[in-house]
């Protein structure tokens, strides 16, 4: 099922033998979908798994409600971020004791980015990739400003364009920060590759797998990374501005000392000590109290990953993605849409970037018609499959509508053209 | 109401009396409280509101099954760091404007201490007190390492026993943190007087009021204060780790650089620039993704206070803790329980500590029985009360079942004995 065959005639009823086909269409049951919707977007805000809303409700009046306080102990609170640290692990090839749920992606990047430097003391050089999603480059341009005395702190950003990695990695690197799967298009790094070379000029490697962790299988200890942050809204399904991840190979956790050192990451946090002290392990990448009604929300959604065979949703992705990239080519090109995202399944993440036309207006005009997907400035439609949710008939349907926009040319309806919109 | 009269037999069939008369009395119906439980705890976690289940599984239904990605502008989430600010706002003495929603306590603290040192470039010393809650010194222990370069920086720590706050101030002096109201003892600083102190010298005042919102009125503009954060999860009832809140003084927001910079604090988030651009005002504090579910919970508990007059919260906090204090002197004598917090109203919170016997034991046995405060190492046994759900009956019969506890020696049952237990 892996790759749509280039030559079969692709219509609507093969789409549907294919969904019959699909091993893990059961899951499309386990999440809520609005009537009349396709989504497209759950690379930005993941469905809603159908058992969060219970599992919330029991924690609000069970945990919060009648056990109060007593929940710290009795509900397990203060070991949330670790527990739940836990079930993230097997998503991202991390070992157990590896990985803490912390606040935002940024805030858990800051925490991660200023451990990496202090992985690599007299190091004083920071790269990213200018194509990063913006929140990285602004962390590190505070990592920077704060981490900067006498001797500033260098930032090398390298870019499609060049420079390449292999320009910008010397002797003076301490850090590098690049997001596994383009947020934009979809371009899927060789997590082994740039690993061995970051790693070989003495560097510490950060991967951001925000667009990654539950769109295909990482292997974090199997490429031997170093340090690593990802985000739970998107393909994980935790909900809106659920807690991301920090990994720390159990290699550096004994070294690893994080930027903010709060009371939930000191070794006897209830004694109030006055001066701190880590507590071993990654747990001393904890700050403060967690905000455990959203920590309620992606619990739910873990439940649903621990019956994923990650081997065969990267199967579905890869179809999904081969699908709608074969209906583009052959039933788009008229109006001039064309993919931008790599077309080798090796480079390639669960999502598929098209540029062409107004892609601003002819997206708010496929939204109007119930197929979700996003606009990302300057030119790019963006399109994700989550494969727990996404069916091939969808895939189809997708592409129909947007067919149908262009040959009707309804994106020239001025209700869709760009007026300073937020997303 | 405001004082108990010392003099007056107090009775139980008094403290009945006070509640019928208590024009807050109504506001106990919008909470769930467990039965046959006294919950004196609420300065460690907030009671839950009646309305707060169904409004985070509106949020949760409709908002994020439904909306999904477009709530972002139809459920105005992107806003909603400003917008439960604006609704803070009253609670502290502040403009609209003024207040962000920020990640946890700490984190805010993170970055607001920071950008109090950026505002008083060339002074090298932060202050704080040996008795704050740890994480306040903890994270000034992570400003101090981060921002010292050639020149360190340097903390001193006052304290009740020496040395003063007159003894530490001077021109080297960048920031002042201190807690409102003392997270043991509930002993309450004098805002005007210390605000006035620590500006006289040239520094920039930080309060922390996680022990202050929502127990008692602030007027944060009222004293010219600097910056401020604080907590949602003790008095104003957000739930288990709602989010922290972030106050800067509006003349200071123009200048005021916070440490981490992430893409919701950015002039124009969905352009996606390379280069950090700080949006004008206090949004600027943002970092990532805010956690809207916990956010949700924070909104429901929020339109309760929208509707409490808080000098009355005041006079009946005073009320409870006059009564409590009154007969803890008079009914635990006789086991050397003694009151630790100030016993003038004008240096008391909301809360109040006692010592003696073993309060460990003692705060387990009475646990048991269904009244719920806290122990505080070494020695302290903490009861908050917070106006809107806890009785004149309900501090009666707390002083009963401690009194019981402690003629009966119930607290020598090896079950209550110290066994590192987390809370």
């Amino acid at each position: 099922m892996s790759t749509i065959p280039a030559a079969a005639p692709i219509d609507r009823a093969a789409c549907l033998a294919w969904d019959a086909a699909d091993p893990l269409a059961p899951f499309r049951e386990r999440f809520t979908l609005p009537e009349g919707v396709i989504y497209l977007d759950g690379n930005s805000l993941g469905a809603l798994p159908a058992s969060t809303a219970a599992h919330v409700q029991r924690v609000i009046t069970q945990e919060w409600g009648q056990g109060l306080i007593r929940s710290w102990n009795d509900a397990g609170w203060f070991m949330k971020p670790q527990t739940l640290g836990d079930r993230i692990a097997p998503l991202i090839g991390a070992a157990p004791g590896e990985v803490v749920i912390g606040d935002s992606t940024s805030s858990s990047l800051f925490q991660t980015a200023v451990a990496g430097m202090r992985l690599r003391p007299g190091r004083r050089v920071v790269v990213s990739e200018r194509g990063s999603f913006p929140t990285d480059l602004y962390v590190l341009e505070s990592v920077q400003e704060m981490l900067s005395g006498a001797e500033p702190i260098e930032r090398r950003l390298i870019h499609d364009d060049g420079p390449t990695l292999d320009d910008v990695l010397d002797e003076d690197v301490a850090i590098v920060v690049l997001t596994h799967v383009d947020y934009r298009t979809g371009r899927l790094y060789d997590m082994t590759e740039v690993t061995r070379q970051v790693q070989a000029a003495g560097a510490i490697m950060i991967w951001d797998l925000c667009h990654s962790a539950g769109a295909l299988p990482v292997d974090l200890n199997g490429v031997g990374a170093d340090l690593a942050v990802g985000c739970t809204y998107k393909y994980i399904n935790g909900g809106p501005g659920s807690p991301s991840f920090i990994w720390v190979a159990e290699r550096h956790q004994a070294e690893a000392r994080p930027a903010v050192t709060g009371w939930q990451g000191h070794a006897r946090p209830f004694d109030f000590e006055v001066e701190y002290a880590p507590t071993p392990g990654v747990g001393r990448f904890r700050v403060g109290t967690p905000p455990l009604l959203s920590y309620a929300a992606l619990e739910a959604s873990l439940e649903i990953w621990e019956e994923v065979d990650l081997a065969r949703l990267r199967e579905k992705s890869l179809a999904l993605t081969d699908l709608f990239i074969a209906l583009v080519d052959e039933r788009l090109a008229d109006w001039g849409i064309e993919v931008v995202t790599p077309r080798e399944h090796e480079a390639r993440g669960s999502q598929v970037a098209l540029r062409g036309g107004d892609g601003y207006a002819v997206m708010q005009a496929i939204i109007a018609r119930g197929v979700i997907g996003d606009f990302r400035a300057p030119d790019l439609m963006r399109f994700g499959f989550a494969p727990l949710y996404v069916t091939f008939a969808d895939v189809w349907d997708a592409v129909e509508v947007l067919r149908d926009v262009l040959e009707r040319e309804e994106w020239r309806k001025p209700e869709y053209s760009r007026r300073g919109a937020v997303t």
